[in-house]
């Protein structure tokens, strides 16, 4: 299973990509951050956003996706735009033929941290320990990573 | 101009195109309902809103699309789902190249009926007789017809 973690968002949607070899072992083949330009209107941002997400896909070509669920209690607008770059991720996913899971942000961190309350800091460490990586990936795409590494842990029987 | 209207949402997405002949003349072309087989889990019912809002655009190949902005006082659940289904249709929009502008509800209403508390049947009765349709559309179909008229409306110098 190759299997693609998504962390969403309008300015900055996290992606990474791990490779499950062995019931114990995963490794690491790639993540970065879709950042459609700001100085454009948000139709055409939501449009770039679908194309980047089809560029990940056909260069990694994951079997399987899952996606980090929102916190929405938020206020009203940012709870609807969050929702429409989520929805724009989830449809390349679904588009693509993967299929889509979700893991709460809550469930991540106890998965890779041991803890609800883990810093950003304190993920990225963690994966950056469970995937051997020498450098730290940026914050979306540790998150996005700590996702696919949180999936794969809760389908491990 | 070929104008799309869009009235997004995940269990039915209505669409309608109208043709602007001139300053005082706008011709139907069509009208539809978008409906994500709901027994399918939603980030299929996403993907699936995506390929149906290609298949329309492909159709009657518009050159502008105006989306009705949502009304997001609602509960954080819901408003997150309604902006899921509206950055999917928007993002295809965009994704066709088109120039995609919005238009709240209330300035619909006003600009078709006289008055934002218009109700859905009076809506449907002036679209009717706008463009002169023998039958009414489906209630989200006429709602998306009625953005675009009132964009038009709107744009008349």
């Amino acid at each position: 299973m190759r299997l693609i973690g998504i962390d969403p968002g309008l300015r900055r949607t996290g992606f990474g990509v791990i490779e499950i070899i062995s019931r114990q072992k995963a490794v690491y083949l790639g993540s970065g951050v879709i950042r459609p330009p700001t100085d454009r209107p948000e139709p055409e941002r939501l449009g770039l956003l679908y194309a980047g997400m089809q560029s990940v896909l056909s260069q990694y070509e994951p079997t399987a996706a899952v996606v980090e669920q929102v916190f929405v209690n938020i206020n009203p607008r940012s709870t609807l735009s969050l929702g429409q770059a989520r929805g724009v991720a989830i449809a390349a996913l679904a588009a693509a033929g993967l299929p889509v899971s979700e893991l709460s942000a809550l469930k991540i961190k106890q998965s890779i941290v041991g803890t609800g309350r883990a810093t950003k800091d304190q993920v990225s460490h963690m994966v950056c320990r469970l995937l051997a990586l020498q450098q730290a990936p940026s914050a979306d795409a540790a998150d996005a990573l700590a996702c696919a590494l949180a999936f794969w842990h809760a389908q491990r029987p």
